[in-house]
């Protein structure tokens, strides 16, 4: 039988691993991150789970295979709210116990690690996917200079062998929807139907610092000036070939030497964007680079696209997800729809290796990535229920 | 007798205090400007003149009264050039020494503290003017947090009493001109007719932090997107009140929480503006605060207006200029101007004290406030010899 109150207990608990105000501040290899991992190791042990920690501190809760894989992230934004991958975590860590204890259907956990991208995104199950290599993914550095070969140094002895995703028959992941949708529509449940595609590059603008009151406008190089020219344009440009469901951010921007009395000799900044189909993804990144280099050539800038992560549309295994339809339509009838997952997550890698699916709980208001994320307690139970009736664990 | 190689030596030496490539890194109370300031009091005191510092850590050379008073600053930009303050300080040294050897007029030394603005901008000759009252000045923070009265506790037992304005009988300030006019023109000397007037304020437009993956375009409040439209619409709407003189500069830019996978929900920015008409600043000043309230309303933005800075424009004394542009016809016969300094001076905050004067040399492709910045060595000894004359000490 799932305990819904030891679910919400264990949840509240890893929200005071880097707790900060409503938020948490709990980014990948951080001293929070790392004694939360191994708070929730322990909790899997008790929940007579085998714990194994891989190279890249990926946290696996094994059952006896072959058995289905539950579970998410448990790193956090630098400045994130206290459900974003905890709730996935959590909820599979009650349903492994629950269906243990009654002599269940055999269910493994996992948290994967750095999925916010401390160290690119996604990290933890791209790396153990085969998607990303260790060695590449080892030299990159996080805003602060750090290399992830330097904070995977950190797990010391909790590292073990790797896991093999031969002993699992599928993945699901139940997340928060970080969007407005269903908190819009008043229902409970979004069963996914793919997740998203993705294409990040970091731009590089370069122009000529200069004194910003002996430079005359028509003598500037500004490359602040570069990147909101190019932004304006790009907006336009992008209106014509997206739907309503198509993101573009400029979410990070770095300005060089950024002085009040310096006209800025460089910009560097990120340019993201996400929809559902390849196509329009390909679209969207050609119109970006044709506009930047539009732009540079005018204003007489440099330009330099540093090579990114790009993530494919995923579409979601019909047979998990009819267990999670059915499942819906028995705990929430009537309150639950199919959408597509804006968001990125760790099911987009792990769908190289197994069959996935996923599920989502309302977001209030449609807010994430924040500390005043949050979802109404009686709908994280929902999502708890849903779970365990598409994977066979009774209530 | 003025001695052109030991100036030039004199120049090259203050260059290794902070020195990285051909470029110097020597803010205001860094260990390289104490270093530099320390160093200069020497040859001060070698030079026959009184070493004093005050409570900002300006450095005096005093003559005895009544005296002229000449130099600049010698702190330096984040990145910075190495003729920018430390030109005109070290001709001021030169010229006293040699006017001291020889039994010439009385002539003073200064190097103001802070005047490129690591607490604000001419901080040292602002608080000396009565412009800004110390207190006031005390609580200014750095880009790093750090406050000026703690900054200003490392000079430590340098500090002596206030010096007395009075004993000066005006202020002549040499300076690099930091523009590319005097380069372009093929001409040496440029005799300053006045100092533009300067407005600076930062902006924070608030918005909505929130998932790039999962918030619908529509649905986003964007800090950064609501700078790049009020940056393009500002600059439409100033074409049609500036001359080619004027100037505005966003510089610094600070994004929150500047991560690729969030929708920025704050950015602070400086605002500044240059222009030699009182009431075309004013104007330019209105026209921006519509244009950010505007922008604000429509993409349902929170915006805060900092107060700061604001100097108004500042006519040069007519005697102490007719002596520089009589000295720049006998050293430079034709190959000297008249022309506004677009950038602001400490010479601004003494014209509140007694009658100021300032001459200009090239700035080699009106390049300054970067380390490329340079004068060719011919035209620095032009400026120290047009100065010489100006103030009556033999060659």
């Amino acid at each position: 039988m799932i305990d819904t109150s030891r679910f919400l207990s264990d949840l509240h608990h890893l929200r005071s691993f880097g707790a900060q105000g409503t938020g948490v501040v709990r980014p990948a290899y951080s001293a929070p991150d790392l004694a939360a991992r191994d708070w929730l190791a322990g909790r899997m042990a008790e929940a007579g789970l085998a714990v194994h920690f891989d190279a890249m501190g990926n946290l696996f809760g094994l059952a006896q295979s072959p058995s289905l894989l539950l579970g998410s992230h448990s790193d956090t934004q630098p400045t994130g709210g206290w459900l974003d991958g905890a709730l996935g975590v959590i909820a599979a860590l009650e349903i492994a116990r629950a269906s243990h204890m009654a002599g269940g259907p055999a269910i493994s956990v996992v948290s994967f690690q750095d999925e916010e991208g401390r160290f690119g995104g996604t990290t933890g199950s791209a790396v153990w996917s085969g998607l990303l290599p260790l060695a590449e993914a080892d030299v990159v550095r996080d805003a602060g200079g750090v290399s992830l070969s330097e904070a995977r140094c950190l797990l010391g002895d909790r590292v073990g062998s790797d896991v093999d995703p031969a002993q699992f028959t599928g993945f699901i992941e139940l997340h928060i929807e970080q969007g407005p949708t269903l908190d819009a529509a008043g229902e409970q449940i979004g069963v996914v139907t793919d997740i998203v595609g993705y294409r990040e590059m970091m731009v590089t603008l370069t122009g000529q610092q200069n004194h910003a009151g002996t430079t005359p406008m028509a003598l500037r190089r500004d490359a602040f000036q570069g990147l909101s020219a190019f932004n304006a344009r790009l907006n336009d440009r992008l209106r014509n070939v997206v739907t309503p469901q198509s993101v573009w951010t400029i979410g990070h921007v770095a300005v060089a030497p950024n002085a009040s009395s310096i006209v800025p000799g460089q910009v560097r900044f990120s340019m993201q964007l996400r929809d559902g189909d390849k196509d329009r993804l390909g679209r969207m990144q050609a119109i970006i680079e044709e506009t930047l280099n539009e732009v540079a050539t005018e204003m007489n800038l440099g330009v330099e696209l540093e090579p990114s992560l790009a993530l494919d549309p995923t579409p979601m295994d019909a047979t998990l997800r009819a267990r999670l339809e059915a499942g819906a339509e028995v705990v929430a009838p009537g309150r639950w729809r199919r959408m597509p997952s804006g968001a990125l997550h760790d099911a987009t890698n792990v769908a190289r290796l197994m069959p996935v699916a996923m599920l989502f709980v309302p977001s209030i208001g449609g807010i994430s990535h924040a500390f005043e994320e949050d979802t109404n307690e009686a709908d994280l139970v929902v999502g708890l229920r849903v779970l365990a009736e598409a994977v066979g664990v009774k209530e």
